[in-house]
């Protein structure tokens, strides 16, 4: 089938899906688990040979988050159960008021309609993108890795059974065959047959998709994620942030990549660091962290000097920048000239350092004495997360349920006329 | 200046315009409208010269919209004035929960940043446009037409004269000198410098930012608006509803386009419709309604055979598409596919019939009941309107101060690490 074909299919099943009651919906997830657990076998045999046909062209890191086994397998169809106990968000009355005329005029949440996800080599995306899109009233659009595509099809066939047996259309859960660029070419300029695209992984895969995109796009991702310790911070809490934020999963948007610290904590504070984050990590058996450091956060540790690219790079790794400010003022200009909009966080114990911090940064998320990694649609009490936004249309920050939705005016008159 | 120097300043102006305090902002709004009060003179002069320009070069229609006189700088003034009494969108709190952990988890309304409007002839854009970005704590940079450029310049010297009273940066009204299509393509491609962009105008200006923006972009405007006389329709109620959706206004974008009928009300209805729109208005000295009628309804009545495209043109004149349907859902599937997601309204005394509507209907605004011009800021008691979205991200509907907003999450912890 054509990506156009398939998006035509997806489009015939807009309106069952934005009528499906709580109830369908939920047994629809749930049946879907089912299904996945009954399928397992024949899903880990789809992902043995997409495994042996990417050995030798992909990382490891790539080969593992490609590979499934029983309990990726449970933890996909657990996900799926998951999203059947959050509550439903289409139908929700998000305002009501009656006009001097007697109209009634209600804002009620809706589904987008269709929304697309481009997405890299994991599969259990197919499976948690699938159950979001559903719960939310949405029918999905699946374009996943060509590495990935023995494993995506069979995964959506255990999904698309579940949606059968709930009596809701398989086009709720549509996987694209072709998964050259041209279908994700073809998703970004599907005006009219996607309501919403959400890229999820690299940056490049990213930009291509705002930069090229003709239908509404979500722009997820890259995070240089700084910490600030202020004058006035409690520097044992600022201790166990930093390491927090950026040693307990460099991988993800929401680490830490940048500290700054106010020259007036400098000299006490960055020996500490130091210690904290290299010597006795390292004497705890963990990865010690690599510093690169600004000219003057040189003169008090040791570490590798920072160059230009260093304040701007969202390494990902066991990499920390670190810069010495003069003032809070310096790190907000630091921040706006270098964040990406992410999270950003200030140690403090200055109620009004934090206010400003807090009303200056223009990031989505932005911590008064906590750590960057809460970042997270669980973290948040969304219960779960299409992925991070980084614009600030439409929805910033981790996106839940209720960000897949738009909404609509809902009128109610007795003949009135303008 | 260049645009691209124009916006650097204008990204200069964000801050201080996101901190800037309610009182701050209304005065400045006050001043705003005091100097265009006081420029009036000046104003006049540029907007006659404006005027001599472009004789003989614009339709009248378009002549009418690029003419000032006193009242209409007088409208300009007061615009302002109503906007410093609307209450700040800026810093309301959408949600606040604590979570288990301890931390305070915010969402707070902030402003976008840098909103830029496209927008063609009509002056007084220039004041309304910037009085809601202001009131909203962004900054606008304003690209209007190049037949309106010396008025636009000669009201933005006032607004600027406004700011500077209140202490404000000037910067936060940028007027974009360079009026050719470069300068529109500019504001289109400028990633990390436009936070918004509004185009305000035709279909042609719309469509070409929507397919060529690369910065976020609201689609405003195309309005193919229907109602459906339902077989339980108060046939009264219709005639008066069609009558005021389709001829107080022709022009703008919530007026009805096309009217669907049931077959089992179309004897009755449809030679009253014909008297309603036709004999009686001409009686009465107003402009009859011209039919295009599918054969179906040219059964029962005299009208412009109905041409394939007369069911997806957006008339803005006095002509009315007329269709026969032969069930509700045939009205849902006509709306779905010819329809433009705006304004759609439903003229019935069945419930069951209106709430099937309404949950089908995939439009900004869906009507029981109602004229279709309702579909308007003010009227929706939203105070203003910056345009009306017809697209389902971000903002859907009319888009007053409260969509002129982002919002980020602040979150207050003591030190909460993952």
């Amino acid at each position: 089938m054509t990506t156009i074909e398939l998006l035509r299919g997806a489009n015939a099943a807009k309106r069952q899906m934005a009528a499906a009651s709580t109830q369908c919906k939920n047994e629809a997830l749930r049946a879907m688990a089912a299904a996945l657990r009954q399928s397992a076998p024949a899903i880990l045999e789809a992902n043995a040979l997409d495994m042996r046909a990417a050995q030798g062209k992909l990382r490891d890191v790539m080969l593992d988050r490609l590979a499934l086994n029983e309990a990726r397998i449970e933890a996909m169809a657990r996900g799926l159960e998951d999203v059947a106990a959050l509550p439903n968000p289409v139908g929700r009355e998000l305002s009501r008021h009656a006009r001097p005329n007697g109209l009634l005029i209600r804002k009620v949440a809706v589904p987008m309609g269709v929304v697309a996800i481009i997405y890299e080599s994991r599969p259990n995306v197919t499976a948690d993108a699938a159950a979001l899109a559903l719960k939310s009233g949405n029918v999905c659009v699946l374009r996943g890795g060509k590495e990935a595509y023995g494993s995506n099809r069979a995964i959506s066939a255990a999904l698309r059974a579940g949606l059968q047996q709930a009596g809701l259309p398989v086009q709720a859960v549509c996987l694209v065959e072709d998964t050259s660029r041209a279908s994700a070419a073809e998703l970004m300029a599907a005006v009219g047959l996607v309501d919403l695209l959400i890229p999820r992984g690299g940056e490049g895969l990213i930009r291509a998709c705002v930069e090229n995109a003709k239908v509404p796009c979500i722009q997820t991702g890259t995070g240089i994620c700084h910490v600030y310790v202020d004058a006035a911070a409690d520097l044992d809490m600022a201790l166990s942030i930093i390491e927090n934020a950026k040693a307990s999963r460099p991988s993800v948007c929401n680490s830490e990549e940048v500290c700054l610290v106010h020259a007036s904590v400098a000299e006490a504070f960055l020996p500490r660091l130091f210690a904290r984050l290299g010597t006795e990590r390292q004497a705890a058996g963990l990865q010690p962290i690599e510093l690169r450091l600004c000219p003057r956060a040189a003169k008090y540790i040791q570490g590798t000097p920072a160059g230009t690219a260093d304040f701007d790079t969202e390494f990902l790794d066991y990499i920390l920048a670190v810069k010495v400010v003069d003032s809070l003022e310096a790190a907000l200009e630091h921040i706006a000239a270098h964040g990406t909009g992410h999270s950003d966080a200030i140690v403090t114990g200055d109620e009004t350092a934090a206010q400003a911090f807090v009303r200056d940064v223009d990031s989505a998320a932005v911590y008064v004495n906590a750590s960057t990694r809460f970042t997270d649609g669980g973290e948040f009490g969304l219960g779960c997360e299409m992925g991070i936004s980084t614009q600030k249309t439409h929805a910033r920050g981790p996106m839940g349920l209720e960000e897949l939705c738009s909404y609509k005016y809902v009128i109610q008159g007795a003949g009135q006329v303008r």
